[in-house]
């Protein structure tokens, strides 16, 4: 248990080396508030998108047409908080550390836990994340900048088109990874292998062919340096729901707020986002 | 084009060595009611659930929370018979070989297309198929025995429990296919690289622990010699929603004919079940 009046460091430190029953229950009760990179290890991490079930069906659509950026891991049934498939007692209205309203589209507020907002026909849906594919980098010897220098990893618009459904379309949110020239190969290699983490590159190389015209200039999260024997990678983003959202304006929407993720009980190697199915 | 007349062994070998468009043209104008395994080769194939919109919520969860039996690769919207993000001109009233109708769930009638049965409030999905996989086998040097004795692979009920979504609950269909031995890891391996194909093994080794009592008796397809030196090896089947719709009982829906699949234009080694994206 984390008691109040620690400082976010502090507390940081200390759920790094807990259980994930401990990390849930000081986010459920309000005592941890900062991002989850790190934290739970081994354990699936997810983007969170709740919806009104009237935008549900276009959503379920959008997410299968665009299965890079919006990899579906886990979805409520109307009106229940719970995430039954992701783990035994996961309340989609408390344990993520930190949330956003969209009113319309467009930001509203942040709060810290969804209780007084939730409503009887809200879905809730989880998205996977790219901290599965970066943790099977870093096992296979690859090491990523923004990690390093403990930063948040950079993030752009691009000009790459989405498949549209419904109210929703757009253009893809793409995240960038500086990787060694004679690495990438592997590394597209490995993070194909996640298809529920947005797998291989969605572009190797180029910036201005996917419409990011300065790549010192990211759109979220910070910059990084490419160094000379360096390729720029881009991968999906999750952060792609958010920007599709401002377009699609649906009444009232809630995603978690960047890096600041849903924790699972599912293994983040595991082949499928399912807790394994009783017989 | 296939010339009316023909003898379906005669049409089967031509269309064999038939472009995509022609196999397509065949179908869509009912001149071949025949099985598709090995036709538009390279071709990603697709089993087929048609409802009505009022059950798509439920469905879709029920998709992504059975990503083995029911991998999700293409979805129509509401209303259209054409699968965008599968192929340039898809229609799926007419462009799979043969059609079966349920009434409350329950077989009703058998059909060469959907025309007139087609609804406003229609949502078609898409699921992967073994074929893709089964495809990755041979080319690594796998023999797979219902293809060498030309017989349907052999299908069976366990007692493996899906995960229940609104009305859509049951067991989980597989297929077995007898694999040597010292084969068997380097197949799981191999199949589990195809998440859109039903993925690695459900279960290797035992009928009796999935709730199989007589291997030789398979519930749909030819029972297949197991030989001393094999391992029987099952897989999530793509029958699995047909057995799910017997318990469900939609008003009315609609499937492919078992071996008679809908053929994509998208790659079966694409990454992802979407056509390229534009720019």
């Amino acid at each position: 248990m984390i008691a109040e009046g620690f400082k976010p460091e502090q507390q940081y430190e200390t759920l790094r080396n807990s259980s994930v029953e401990t990390v849930r229950r000081a986010i459920r009760n309000g005592n941890y508030r900062g991002h989850t990179a790190g934290l739970g290890k081994g354990l699936l991490q997810c983007n969170l998108v709740v919806l009104p079930e009237r935008y549900a069906v276009d959503f379920f659509r959008f997410c299968q047409r665009n299965p890079k950026p919006c990899p579906l891991v886990g979805v409520s049934e109307t009106g229940s908080p719970m995430m039954k498939t992701l783990g035994a007692d996961i309340d989609i209205r408390t344990d993520v550390p930190g949330y956003i309203v969209y009113r319309e589209g467009l930001p509203a507020e942040e709060v810290p836990n969804i209780i007084d907002l939730w409503q009887d026909d809200f879905v809730a849906f989880a998205l996977g994340c790219s901290f599965t594919f970066e943790h099977a980098l870093m096992q296979n010897g690859i090491e990523l900048r923004h990690i390093e220098t403990n930063l948040t990893v950079p993030m752009f618009r691009t000009s790459i088109k989405l498949h549209e459904a419904g109210p929703f379309s757009g253009e893809t949110v793409v995240s960038m990874r500086p990787i060694p020239r004679n690495d990438v190969e592997r590394v597209a290699a490995i993070s194909r292998k996640f298809p529920y983490a947005h797998g291989a590159p969605i572009h190797i190389g180029s910036p201005e062919e996917i419409g990011i015209k300065d790549i010192k200039s990211p759109d979220w999260g910070n910059a990084v340096d490419v160094r000379p024997d360096e390729v720029p990678v881009f991968w999906a983003c999750g952060v792609t729901p958010q920007n599709v959202l401002a377009q699609a304006k649906p009444t009232i929407s809630i995603t978690h707020k960047p890096g600041l993720m849903l924790i699972t009980d599912v293994p983040e190697d595991a082949e499928i986002p399912v807790l394994s199915q009783q017989q």
